[in-house]
């Protein structure tokens, strides 16, 4: 048995003003194709039947979730808060374990990344699934194609030849996201992967490891599953749980660690710079959405919803006009438009999130 | 008698997107204070009562114009369509006189520009009435603050002593915008100033300096005079009159001319960047109008009517949010804003207009 489990609990900050508190970025079409979420769920079609599939999301964004998904109800599990990947994934193991009396391998995987080849992906979790078997915690690692420091890393260890595929290899270490000398030093090397979110395990694996290195969210996840998942007892005890990735709180600590290396063109999209990368550009290197003019206008990324970006003289810049909002900031501080959020929320401008 | 005629037929496409066909700069309540029209109508208050303000303006802007003034509505005086300013301040003169018996100085005033100190700006039309009672084409020159090529420079002779005040000299010449080294050079010769549009003259002055360097132009509007202003004969005549500026059609031909220095804190109101002057800024030299958000910004300008603006990381940009559409633009390329509307003419996005 093979189970799909989508996490789609991110609130994606990093693409407001388009993502909301209401319209978190894996229910977005930012690339002007279908909401993230459901191109997941699409790309899963070929290897899993939908009652294969989980979504695990927040109270919060479960509404919008369900306008955008066809799932059978019972397969969209809702965190009554988000408390981090570790315990979403926990409650997703048990839920399985608990509908199965059989063994089965669950692919973890984000809500909200892109990729360019679904064959080669579907391919890559199936070799995944057959090294999960011989009971390693398996990662998909994404050859580096540039220093991003925005990711963690994945450190090679030996070979796995056993198996039988190329691309595999036990784990040194997982890195957490590294500063630009030492993503520099990992490329150079060819010593490390991108991790991409995605993994892959056997459940029973899988719940041994959680109870061995994070003993309190295993016990407060047990308490839930022996409750038959009562929502009474859900929103009591989840909220809770220790706040923690499964990458710092389980796969940093264990040692039965494997990546499997994933060639399928793999993007997190993870800001607006990012669609540099994904989008078609004009002659100048621009990337338009919406009504737009321009002059002298290089390397930008200008995106509306409804209202005329009108641009002259920039350079590696993002203009976003989203609803009641539009956004200007160099395409090198993407990031920091998560801190322009935080100072919404600070100055009480919450219609705005 | 003194008449003040204030011309309010321009259609301001630097302001946009604030400023639209149908809502042009005068009529724009640009630095948060009321309308730059009525801004100028005020200032006139002391010293012409509104029967002695007559406003120049085009068809298409007239019904927009009377919700902002409050005038007898024979003092707005209606181009069928805008032919620059010989012919508008020609029919203004020609009107003035026919009302009038006896002798009158006239003087011209543009609608959209902003002065600092009203009392001195009407001491100042005070003097230069006194000018041009002595038959001289009289305009307000102003001391250049820095070599700005948009503008038209007024190159100072020799003074004239007798009438008894400081900062009136003949007019060597009218020198049309110059380039940033003529302008430079100007400026450390202490030689000219500024041509700020403000014209005083005797209306029998005016008309004969008209007859002389316009002669078809002159010969229309005494038509139209004729035929006691009749709308019918304004509508067939008016369209067909050369369209040239008064600076350059009488201003620059005619040698009875000359200069009173105006010292009142004038500025035209040129372009987004002017508000960089004229209004208050933030600690880091941002002037920010409406709901803005900022991160890292400095000596910008963030103008909203409506929408938030979030910036991050910008230095010495405009971003004006008003309406439908969003300008994004260096402060430095301000005057390229026209470029981008002839874009949206050119590619039939007249609903930004």
């Amino acid at each position: 048995m093979f189970y799909a489990v989508v996490l789609a609990g991110g609130s994606g900050t990093r693409f407001w003003p388009k993502s909301r508190r209401h319209q978190p970025k894996q229910l977005l079409d930012i690339l002007g194709t279908s909401p993230l979420i459901k191109q997941t769920l699409d790309r899963l079609e070929g290897l899993f039947t939908p009652e294969k599939i989980l979504v695990v999301t927040q109270a919060e964004q479960v509404e919008s979730l369900r306008r955008h998904i066809e799932l059978p109800d019972e397969n969209i599990l809702t965190e009554p808060e988000a408390r981090n990947t570790a315990a979403a994934i926990g409650l997703a193991a048990l839920e399985i374990q608990r509908r199965l009396a059989s063994d089965a391998v669950m692919a973890v995987l984000p809500s909200d990344h892109h990729i360019t080849d679904p064959d080669v992906f579907l391919k890559t979790l199936l070799i995944a699934k057959e090294v999960a078997r011989q009971n390693y915690l398996v990662a998909i690692g994404i050859r580096p194609r540039y220093p991003e420091t925005g990711y963690g890393y994945i450190e090679l260890g030996e070979p796995l030849s056993d198996i039988g595929y190329q691309g595999i290899y036990r784990v040194k270490s997982f890195v957490e996201k590294p500063n630009m000398t030492r993503a520099a030093q990992f490329i150079s090397a060819g010593s490390h992967l991108w991790n991409s979110g995605t993994f892959i395990w056997r459940i029973e694996t899988f719940l041994e490891a959680l109870r061995r290195h994070l003993p309190k969210l295993y016990a407060g996840l047990k308490q839930i599953e022996q409750a038959q998942m009562e929502p009474s007892v859900l929103a009591q005890i989840y909220p809770a749980l220790p706040q923690i990735s499964v990458d710092y709180g389980v796969l940093e600590r264990a040692d039965n660690r494997a990546v499997v290396v994933g060639d399928y063109g793999w993007s997190d999209v993870g800001s607006w710079a990012a669609l540099g990368e994904l989008l078609e550009k004009d002659e100048w290197g621009n990337v338009k959405r919406g009504e737009v003019v321009q002059l002298d206008c290089s390397q930008s990324i200008l995106y509306s919803d409804q209202a005329l970006i009108a641009a002259i003289g920039l350079h590696e810049m993002i203009v976003v006009s989203s609803g009641d909002a539009v956004l200007i900031c160099p395409r090198e501080k993407a990031q920091e438009v998560r801190k322009l959020v935080e100072q919404l929320e600070k100055r009480n401008l919450s219609q705005y999130l």
